[in-house]
Protein backbone atom coordinates (compact mmCIF):
# COMPACT_ATOMS: atom_id res chain seq x y z
CA UNK A 1 0.00 0.00 0.00
CA UNK A 2 1.28 3.50 -0.40
CA UNK A 3 0.99 6.24 2.05
CA UNK A 4 -0.20 9.38 0.10
CA UNK A 5 -1.88 12.73 1.28
CA UNK A 6 -4.73 14.49 0.26
CA UNK A 7 -4.75 17.23 -1.68
CA UNK A 8 -8.36 18.06 -2.20
CA UNK A 9 -11.39 16.97 -3.89
CA UNK A 10 -12.01 15.73 -7.29
CA UNK A 11 -15.09 16.56 -9.12
CA UNK A 12 -16.48 14.78 -12.48
CA UNK A 13 -19.68 15.38 -13.36
CA UNK A 14 -19.75 13.10 -16.32
CA UNK A 15 -18.61 9.70 -15.24
CA UNK A 16 -19.70 6.00 -15.39
CA UNK A 17 -22.33 4.39 -13.50
CA UNK A 18 -19.57 2.44 -10.80
CA UNK A 19 -18.43 5.42 -9.89
CA UNK A 20 -21.56 7.50 -9.43
CA UNK A 21 -21.96 9.56 -5.91
CA UNK A 22 -18.88 8.16 -4.56
CA UNK A 23 -16.08 10.69 -2.56
CA UNK A 24 -13.06 10.73 -5.00
CA UNK A 25 -9.80 12.67 -3.74
CA UNK A 26 -6.73 14.14 -5.64
CA UNK A 27 -4.08 12.21 -3.38
CA UNK A 28 -0.32 13.23 -4.09
CA UNK A 29 3.01 11.01 -3.32
CA UNK A 30 6.39 12.40 -1.20
CA UNK A 31 7.08 13.57 -4.80
CA UNK A 32 3.60 15.78 -5.63
CA UNK A 33 3.10 13.21 -8.49
CA UNK A 34 -1.19 13.37 -8.40
CA UNK A 35 -3.46 10.34 -8.46
CA UNK A 36 -7.02 10.24 -7.43
CA UNK A 37 -8.81 7.79 -4.89
CA UNK A 38 -11.78 6.89 -3.89
CA UNK A 39 -12.55 7.36 -0.08
CA UNK A 40 -15.18 5.24 1.68
CA UNK A 41 -13.46 6.37 4.84
CA UNK A 42 -13.82 10.22 4.92
CA UNK A 43 -10.97 11.75 4.63
CA UNK A 44 -9.72 16.07 4.77
CA UNK A 45 -7.00 17.28 2.61
CA UNK A 46 -4.24 17.21 4.70
CA UNK A 47 -4.70 13.81 5.71
CA UNK A 48 -2.01 11.22 5.33
CA UNK A 49 -3.94 8.02 4.29
CA UNK A 50 -2.88 4.58 3.13
CA UNK A 51 -3.66 3.92 -0.47
CA UNK A 52 -4.95 0.18 -1.99
CA UNK A 53 -4.16 -0.51 -5.14
CA UNK A 54 -4.91 -3.14 -7.37
CA UNK A 55 -8.05 -5.79 -7.37
CA UNK A 56 -8.13 -4.97 -3.45
CA UNK A 57 -8.85 -1.50 -4.43
CA UNK A 58 -12.21 -2.39 -5.92
CA UNK A 59 -12.79 -5.24 -2.62
CA UNK A 60 -12.14 -2.19 -0.10
CA UNK A 61 -14.66 0.25 -1.84
CA UNK A 62 -17.14 -1.25 -0.26
CA UNK A 63 -18.48 -3.41 -3.68
CA UNK A 64 -16.46 -5.45 -5.69
CA UNK A 65 -17.91 -3.93 -8.83
CA UNK A 66 -16.38 -0.57 -8.10
CA UNK A 67 -14.30 0.92 -10.95
CA UNK A 68 -11.60 1.65 -8.85
CA UNK A 69 -8.13 1.18 -8.84
CA UNK A 70 -6.98 3.69 -5.60
CA UNK A 71 -8.89 3.50 -2.47
CA UNK A 72 -7.59 5.38 0.76
CA UNK A 73 -8.26 1.93 3.49
CA UNK A 74 -7.16 4.06 6.26
CA UNK A 75 -5.86 7.52 8.08
CA UNK A 76 -2.90 7.12 9.48
CA UNK A 77 -2.35 8.06 13.34
CA UNK A 78 1.23 9.86 13.42
CA UNK A 79 2.82 11.06 10.52
CA UNK A 80 4.10 14.13 9.03
CA UNK A 81 6.60 15.38 5.87
CA UNK A 82 9.48 14.09 8.17
CA UNK A 83 8.03 10.19 8.17
CA UNK A 84 8.11 10.31 4.44
CA UNK A 85 10.81 8.94 3.72
CA UNK A 86 13.45 7.09 5.70
CA UNK B 1 -6.95 6.82 -10.96
CA UNK B 2 -4.50 9.02 -13.04
CA UNK B 3 -5.43 12.61 -14.26
CA UNK B 4 -4.76 12.41 -18.37
CA UNK B 5 -5.57 14.43 -21.22
CA UNK B 6 -7.23 12.94 -24.80
CA UNK B 7 -4.91 13.86 -27.45
CA UNK B 8 -6.71 12.21 -30.25
CA UNK B 9 -8.23 8.68 -31.96
CA UNK B 10 -6.55 5.66 -32.18
CA UNK B 11 -7.35 3.59 -35.81
CA UNK B 12 -6.47 -0.33 -35.78
CA UNK B 13 -8.13 -1.33 -37.88
CA UNK B 14 -6.93 -4.95 -37.11
CA UNK B 15 -7.67 -5.66 -33.90
CA UNK B 16 -8.73 -8.64 -31.52
CA UNK B 17 -12.66 -9.57 -31.55
CA UNK B 18 -13.13 -8.36 -27.72
CA UNK B 19 -11.98 -4.40 -28.49
CA UNK B 20 -14.10 -4.58 -31.92
CA UNK B 21 -16.11 -1.56 -32.81
CA UNK B 22 -14.86 0.43 -29.50
CA UNK B 23 -13.97 3.93 -29.22
CA UNK B 24 -9.83 4.11 -28.52
CA UNK B 25 -7.96 7.20 -27.60
CA UNK B 26 -4.62 8.23 -26.95
CA UNK B 27 -3.78 9.89 -24.23
CA UNK B 28 -0.63 11.63 -22.31
CA UNK B 29 -0.08 12.31 -18.18
CA UNK B 30 1.39 15.54 -17.30
CA UNK B 31 4.74 14.70 -18.78
CA UNK B 32 3.76 13.84 -22.50
CA UNK B 33 4.02 9.92 -21.85
CA UNK B 34 1.36 8.60 -24.24
CA UNK B 35 -1.26 5.88 -23.22
CA UNK B 36 -3.88 4.28 -24.93
CA UNK B 37 -7.52 4.41 -23.22
CA UNK B 38 -10.88 2.72 -24.18
CA UNK B 39 -13.72 5.85 -24.31
CA UNK B 40 -17.49 4.63 -22.97
CA UNK B 41 -17.85 8.35 -21.96
CA UNK B 42 -17.55 10.19 -25.29
CA UNK B 43 -13.80 12.58 -24.58
CA UNK B 44 -12.94 15.12 -27.26
CA UNK B 45 -9.24 15.65 -27.54
CA UNK B 46 -7.73 18.64 -24.61
CA UNK B 47 -10.69 16.38 -22.20
CA UNK B 48 -8.63 16.25 -18.61
CA UNK B 49 -10.06 12.33 -17.65
CA UNK B 50 -9.87 10.11 -15.03
CA UNK B 51 -8.62 6.96 -16.28
CA UNK B 52 -9.14 3.56 -14.42
CA UNK B 53 -6.70 0.92 -14.46
CA UNK B 54 -5.99 -2.79 -13.39
CA UNK B 55 -8.88 -4.97 -13.42
CA UNK B 56 -11.31 -2.07 -12.86
CA UNK B 57 -10.51 -1.04 -16.31
CA UNK B 58 -12.57 -3.62 -17.51
CA UNK B 59 -15.56 -3.51 -15.63
CA UNK B 60 -15.47 -0.04 -16.07
CA UNK B 61 -15.74 -0.90 -20.26
CA UNK B 62 -19.34 -1.95 -19.39
CA UNK B 63 -18.53 -5.85 -20.12
CA UNK B 64 -15.86 -7.32 -17.87
CA UNK B 65 -14.59 -9.78 -21.34
CA UNK B 66 -13.40 -6.42 -22.97
CA UNK B 67 -9.96 -6.69 -23.24
CA UNK B 68 -8.76 -3.61 -21.51
CA UNK B 69 -6.07 -2.28 -19.02
CA UNK B 70 -7.08 2.04 -19.27
CA UNK B 71 -10.94 2.80 -19.74
CA UNK B 72 -11.48 6.40 -19.61
CA UNK B 73 -14.32 6.96 -15.99
CA UNK B 74 -15.48 10.29 -16.28
CA UNK B 75 -14.49 13.66 -17.47
CA UNK B 76 -13.02 16.65 -14.92
CA UNK B 77 -14.90 19.33 -14.22
CA UNK B 78 -12.11 21.89 -13.88
CA UNK B 79 -8.83 21.29 -14.17
CA UNK B 80 -6.15 22.67 -16.32
CA UNK B 81 -2.28 22.63 -16.80
CA UNK B 82 -1.50 24.19 -13.52
CA UNK B 83 -3.45 21.95 -11.72
CA UNK B 84 -1.28 18.76 -13.05
CA UNK B 85 1.41 19.03 -9.80
CA UNK B 86 0.50 20.09 -6.77
CA UNK C 1 -2.61 0.37 -23.10
CA UNK C 2 1.00 0.74 -24.47
CA UNK C 3 1.88 1.55 -27.88
CA UNK C 4 4.83 -0.20 -28.99
CA UNK C 5 7.01 -1.81 -31.79
CA UNK C 6 7.46 -5.16 -33.01
CA UNK C 7 11.77 -6.14 -32.86
CA UNK C 8 11.70 -9.78 -33.52
CA UNK C 9 10.70 -12.97 -32.68
CA UNK C 10 11.64 -14.47 -29.23
CA UNK C 11 12.91 -18.64 -28.85
CA UNK C 12 12.24 -19.92 -25.91
CA UNK C 13 12.04 -24.18 -26.24
CA UNK C 14 11.83 -24.52 -22.51
CA UNK C 15 8.82 -23.11 -21.36
CA UNK C 16 5.42 -23.80 -19.23
CA UNK C 17 2.82 -25.70 -21.14
CA UNK C 18 0.53 -23.02 -20.84
CA UNK C 19 2.24 -20.61 -22.98
CA UNK C 20 2.71 -23.91 -25.54
CA UNK C 21 2.79 -23.19 -29.14
CA UNK C 22 1.88 -19.46 -28.79
CA UNK C 23 3.95 -16.90 -31.07
CA UNK C 24 6.23 -14.30 -28.22
CA UNK C 25 7.59 -11.51 -29.88
CA UNK C 26 10.29 -9.06 -28.13
CA UNK C 27 8.85 -5.76 -28.26
CA UNK C 28 10.03 -1.92 -27.12
CA UNK C 29 8.90 1.32 -26.32
CA UNK C 30 9.77 4.68 -27.19
CA UNK C 31 12.54 4.60 -24.78
CA UNK C 32 14.29 1.05 -26.12
CA UNK C 33 12.73 -0.92 -23.09
CA UNK C 34 12.50 -4.77 -24.41
CA UNK C 35 9.16 -6.91 -23.26
CA UNK C 36 7.97 -9.33 -24.38
CA UNK C 37 3.79 -9.80 -25.88
CA UNK C 38 2.33 -12.53 -26.70
CA UNK C 39 1.07 -12.24 -30.23
CA UNK C 40 -2.39 -13.74 -31.14
CA UNK C 41 -2.73 -11.23 -34.30
CA UNK C 42 0.05 -11.85 -36.17
CA UNK C 43 2.70 -9.08 -36.09
CA UNK C 44 5.66 -8.59 -38.16
CA UNK C 45 9.06 -6.66 -37.41
CA UNK C 46 8.43 -2.94 -37.12
CA UNK C 47 4.44 -2.77 -36.48
CA UNK C 48 3.60 -0.55 -34.29
CA UNK C 49 1.07 -2.65 -32.02
CA UNK C 50 -1.33 -1.96 -29.04
CA UNK C 51 -0.29 -4.15 -26.32
CA UNK C 52 -2.95 -4.86 -23.49
CA UNK C 53 -1.59 -5.65 -19.99
CA UNK C 54 -2.96 -6.73 -16.22
CA UNK C 55 -5.56 -9.21 -16.43
CA UNK C 56 -6.95 -8.56 -19.54
CA UNK C 57 -3.94 -9.74 -21.38
CA UNK C 58 -5.24 -13.42 -20.53
CA UNK C 59 -8.33 -12.53 -21.96
CA UNK C 60 -6.58 -10.90 -25.06
CA UNK C 61 -4.84 -14.13 -25.72
CA UNK C 62 -8.22 -16.41 -26.38
CA UNK C 63 -8.04 -18.51 -23.76
CA UNK C 64 -7.80 -16.72 -19.76
CA UNK C 65 -5.49 -19.92 -18.37
CA UNK C 66 -2.59 -18.33 -21.01
CA UNK C 67 -0.04 -17.21 -18.81
CA UNK C 68 0.42 -13.36 -20.35
CA UNK C 69 0.59 -10.74 -18.74
CA UNK C 70 1.00 -8.63 -22.11
CA UNK C 71 -0.40 -9.65 -25.70
CA UNK C 72 -0.82 -7.57 -28.55
CA UNK C 73 -4.75 -6.37 -29.40
CA UNK C 74 -3.96 -4.80 -32.89
CA UNK C 75 -1.91 -3.33 -35.39
CA UNK C 76 -2.21 0.88 -35.38
CA UNK C 77 -2.81 1.79 -38.63
CA UNK C 78 -0.91 5.16 -39.05
CA UNK C 79 2.01 5.61 -36.59
CA UNK C 80 5.18 6.84 -36.95
CA UNK C 81 8.61 7.32 -35.00
CA UNK C 82 7.38 11.36 -34.92
CA UNK C 83 3.69 10.20 -32.97
CA UNK C 84 5.16 8.25 -30.19
CA UNK C 85 5.81 11.76 -28.00
CA UNK C 86 3.59 14.56 -27.94
CA UNK D 1 8.37 -10.53 -5.63
CA UNK D 2 10.20 -7.57 -3.71
CA UNK D 3 13.39 -7.59 -1.66
CA UNK D 4 11.93 -5.17 1.18
CA UNK D 5 13.57 -4.14 4.65
CA UNK D 6 10.90 -3.94 7.59
CA UNK D 7 11.14 -0.07 8.81
CA UNK D 8 8.53 0.07 11.46
CA UNK D 9 5.14 -0.65 13.05
CA UNK D 10 2.33 1.51 11.57
CA UNK D 11 -0.75 2.85 13.27
CA UNK D 12 -3.76 3.50 11.70
CA UNK D 13 -6.35 3.41 13.95
CA UNK D 14 -9.58 4.57 11.76
CA UNK D 15 -9.95 2.12 9.05
CA UNK D 16 -11.69 -0.04 7.06
CA UNK D 17 -13.32 -3.53 7.77
CA UNK D 18 -11.35 -5.54 5.50
CA UNK D 19 -7.75 -4.40 7.41
CA UNK D 20 -9.48 -4.50 10.70
CA UNK D 21 -6.65 -6.14 13.42
CA UNK D 22 -4.28 -6.78 10.98
CA UNK D 23 -0.15 -5.86 11.48
CA UNK D 24 0.67 -2.93 9.00
CA UNK D 25 4.71 -2.84 8.68
CA UNK D 26 6.54 0.81 6.97
CA UNK D 27 8.65 -1.12 4.75
CA UNK D 28 11.60 0.47 2.41
CA UNK D 29 12.93 -0.77 -0.93
CA UNK D 30 17.39 -0.71 -1.62
CA UNK D 31 16.46 3.25 -2.44
CA UNK D 32 14.60 4.22 0.57
CA UNK D 33 11.10 4.63 -1.00
CA UNK D 34 8.52 3.59 1.79
CA UNK D 35 5.39 1.25 1.15
CA UNK D 36 3.36 -0.47 3.44
CA UNK D 37 2.65 -4.08 3.59
CA UNK D 38 0.61 -6.77 5.70
CA UNK D 39 2.52 -9.04 7.92
CA UNK D 40 1.03 -12.26 8.53
CA UNK D 41 4.32 -13.80 9.32
CA UNK D 42 5.59 -11.69 12.40
CA UNK D 43 8.38 -9.41 11.34
CA UNK D 44 10.66 -7.29 13.44
CA UNK D 45 11.87 -3.88 12.29
CA UNK D 46 15.97 -4.40 10.36
CA UNK D 47 14.08 -7.85 8.85
CA UNK D 48 15.01 -8.45 5.14
CA UNK D 49 11.72 -10.14 3.64
CA UNK D 50 10.14 -11.20 0.38
CA UNK D 51 6.68 -8.95 -0.41
CA UNK D 52 4.08 -10.19 -2.92
CA UNK D 53 2.22 -7.71 -4.79
CA UNK D 54 -1.04 -7.97 -7.24
CA UNK D 55 -4.14 -10.31 -6.61
CA UNK D 56 -1.51 -13.07 -4.87
CA UNK D 57 -1.06 -10.16 -1.88
CA UNK D 58 -4.59 -11.05 -1.08
CA UNK D 59 -4.35 -14.66 -1.02
CA UNK D 60 -0.71 -14.58 1.08
CA UNK D 61 -3.23 -12.30 3.75
CA UNK D 62 -4.91 -16.06 4.20
CA UNK D 63 -8.46 -14.74 3.27
CA UNK D 64 -8.89 -13.31 -0.40
CA UNK D 65 -10.92 -10.68 0.85
CA UNK D 66 -8.47 -8.93 2.67
CA UNK D 67 -7.62 -5.51 1.41
CA UNK D 68 -4.14 -5.80 0.52
CA UNK D 69 -1.81 -5.26 -2.66
CA UNK D 70 1.29 -5.88 -0.90
CA UNK D 71 1.90 -8.88 2.00
CA UNK D 72 5.34 -10.04 3.56
CA UNK D 73 5.56 -14.05 2.56
CA UNK D 74 8.03 -14.62 4.31
CA UNK D 75 11.62 -13.64 5.75
CA UNK D 76 14.56 -14.15 3.99
CA UNK D 77 17.58 -16.37 5.87
CA UNK D 78 20.52 -14.45 4.54
CA UNK D 79 20.46 -10.73 3.48
CA UNK D 80 22.56 -7.97 3.96
CA UNK D 81 22.64 -4.30 2.74
CA UNK D 82 25.14 -5.43 0.43
CA UNK D 83 23.24 -8.55 -1.44
CA UNK D 84 20.62 -5.80 -2.24
CA UNK D 85 22.06 -5.00 -5.79
CA UNK D 86 24.02 -6.93 -7.53
CA UNK E 1 6.49 -10.15 -19.89
CA UNK E 2 10.10 -9.19 -18.83
CA UNK E 3 13.49 -10.57 -19.70
CA UNK E 4 15.42 -11.68 -16.71
CA UNK E 5 18.56 -12.71 -16.07
CA UNK E 6 18.87 -15.55 -13.07
CA UNK E 7 21.05 -14.45 -10.22
CA UNK E 8 20.95 -17.30 -7.68
CA UNK E 9 19.05 -19.30 -5.22
CA UNK E 10 17.07 -17.78 -2.61
CA UNK E 11 16.46 -19.32 1.13
CA UNK E 12 13.49 -18.07 3.52
CA UNK E 13 12.58 -20.52 5.98
CA UNK E 14 10.21 -19.08 7.86
CA UNK E 15 7.54 -18.81 4.56
CA UNK E 16 3.52 -18.89 4.30
CA UNK E 17 1.69 -21.97 3.25
CA UNK E 18 1.34 -21.25 -0.25
CA UNK E 19 4.76 -20.83 -1.07
CA UNK E 20 6.11 -23.66 1.09
CA UNK E 21 8.52 -26.15 -0.59
CA UNK E 22 8.41 -23.78 -3.96
CA UNK E 23 12.07 -22.97 -5.53
CA UNK E 24 12.61 -19.09 -5.61
CA UNK E 25 15.32 -17.19 -7.45
CA UNK E 26 16.70 -14.06 -7.21
CA UNK E 27 16.42 -12.64 -10.77
CA UNK E 28 17.80 -9.23 -12.26
CA UNK E 29 16.72 -6.98 -14.77
CA UNK E 30 19.21 -5.29 -17.53
CA UNK E 31 19.78 -2.38 -14.98
CA UNK E 32 20.89 -5.16 -12.34
CA UNK E 33 17.52 -4.49 -10.09
CA UNK E 34 17.08 -7.34 -8.36
CA UNK E 35 13.61 -9.44 -7.82
CA UNK E 36 12.37 -12.63 -6.70
CA UNK E 37 10.30 -15.13 -8.71
CA UNK E 38 9.21 -18.50 -8.34
CA UNK E 39 10.87 -20.81 -10.50
CA UNK E 40 8.72 -24.44 -11.66
CA UNK E 41 11.03 -24.69 -14.80
CA UNK E 42 14.39 -25.27 -13.23
CA UNK E 43 16.76 -22.86 -14.20
CA UNK E 44 20.40 -22.03 -13.07
CA UNK E 45 22.28 -18.87 -12.59
CA UNK E 46 23.44 -17.17 -15.62
CA UNK E 47 19.95 -17.90 -17.50
CA UNK E 48 17.72 -15.61 -19.34
CA UNK E 49 14.50 -16.30 -18.56
CA UNK E 50 11.02 -15.02 -19.93
CA UNK E 51 9.16 -13.77 -16.35
CA UNK E 52 5.12 -13.17 -15.83
CA UNK E 53 4.05 -10.87 -13.88
CA UNK E 54 0.78 -9.91 -12.48
CA UNK E 55 -2.34 -12.80 -11.93
CA UNK E 56 -0.87 -15.05 -14.54
CA UNK E 57 2.27 -15.67 -12.12
CA UNK E 58 -0.31 -17.42 -10.37
CA UNK E 59 -1.32 -19.73 -13.24
CA UNK E 60 2.07 -19.79 -14.10
CA UNK E 61 3.18 -21.42 -11.25
CA UNK E 62 0.73 -24.55 -11.69
CA UNK E 63 -1.60 -23.80 -8.85
CA UNK E 64 -3.58 -20.25 -8.60
CA UNK E 65 -3.46 -20.06 -5.24
CA UNK E 66 0.50 -20.21 -5.46
CA UNK E 67 1.28 -16.84 -4.18
CA UNK E 68 3.17 -15.67 -6.38
CA UNK E 69 3.31 -12.05 -8.84
CA UNK E 70 6.83 -13.49 -10.47
CA UNK E 71 6.67 -16.78 -12.21
CA UNK E 72 9.32 -18.30 -14.90
CA UNK E 73 7.36 -19.39 -17.63
CA UNK E 74 10.67 -20.20 -20.04
CA UNK E 75 14.50 -20.40 -20.60
CA UNK E 76 15.37 -18.33 -24.17
CA UNK E 77 17.27 -20.03 -26.46
CA UNK E 78 19.60 -17.17 -27.91
CA UNK E 79 19.86 -14.28 -25.54
CA UNK E 80 23.22 -12.41 -24.92
CA UNK E 81 24.10 -9.26 -22.53
CA UNK E 82 23.97 -7.11 -25.87
CA UNK E 83 20.69 -8.66 -26.63
CA UNK E 84 19.11 -7.18 -23.88
CA UNK E 85 19.00 -3.51 -25.21
CA UNK E 86 17.53 -2.60 -28.93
Amino acid sequence: MQILRVVRDLVATKRNVWLQSKSLRVVEDYQGNLEVALDPVGCKPGDFVIAIGISAARIAAGNPMTTTDLTIGGIIDHWSEEDWRS
